[in-house]
């Protein structure tokens, strides 16, 4: 079995309204010193494959399909 | 200046409704050999500080107040 971990982010440049709300929220509970937040995005999908090769396609045919739009989302994948 | 990722999970137990959103979806795409598939989140927070000991416990502060919800999510910081 193994596990893929998707991690999606937003590209540069593309608006990021939850981790502005964020910094905000931040700023106004007091905390000063912070320089930038950003919201990213995980998905562990556990796989019942064995060949490590094989399942890098299949979860890079999934984020194509389903987990990121690729106008706005970059994606990683890391196989464990 | 400080890079703190915040990973934060549900806690063991507590439902993942876009955890199984998404694996009754990568389903209904045709993948077999999806066993489970859970949601996280990551908050990235730079930090304009530089003794790592003091981001390490101003994040863990970050968290408490705003970003996890005790009752349900578990989190993990690391700092680059």
């Amino acid at each position: 079995m193994l596990k893929a971990e998707i991690r999606i982010g937003l590209k540069k440049g593309v608006a990021d309204p939850e981790g502005q709300n964020a910094k905000k929220a931040l700023e106004l509970l007091g905390y000063k010193n912070v320089n930038d937040v950003s919201a990213e995005k995980i998905f562990v999908v556990q796989l019942d494959m064995k060949d490590p090769a094989e399942a890098q396609k299949v979860v890079e045919n999934m984020c194509q399909r389903l987990f990121a739009n690729p106008v706005i989302h970059d994606y990683q994948i890391s196989l464990q």
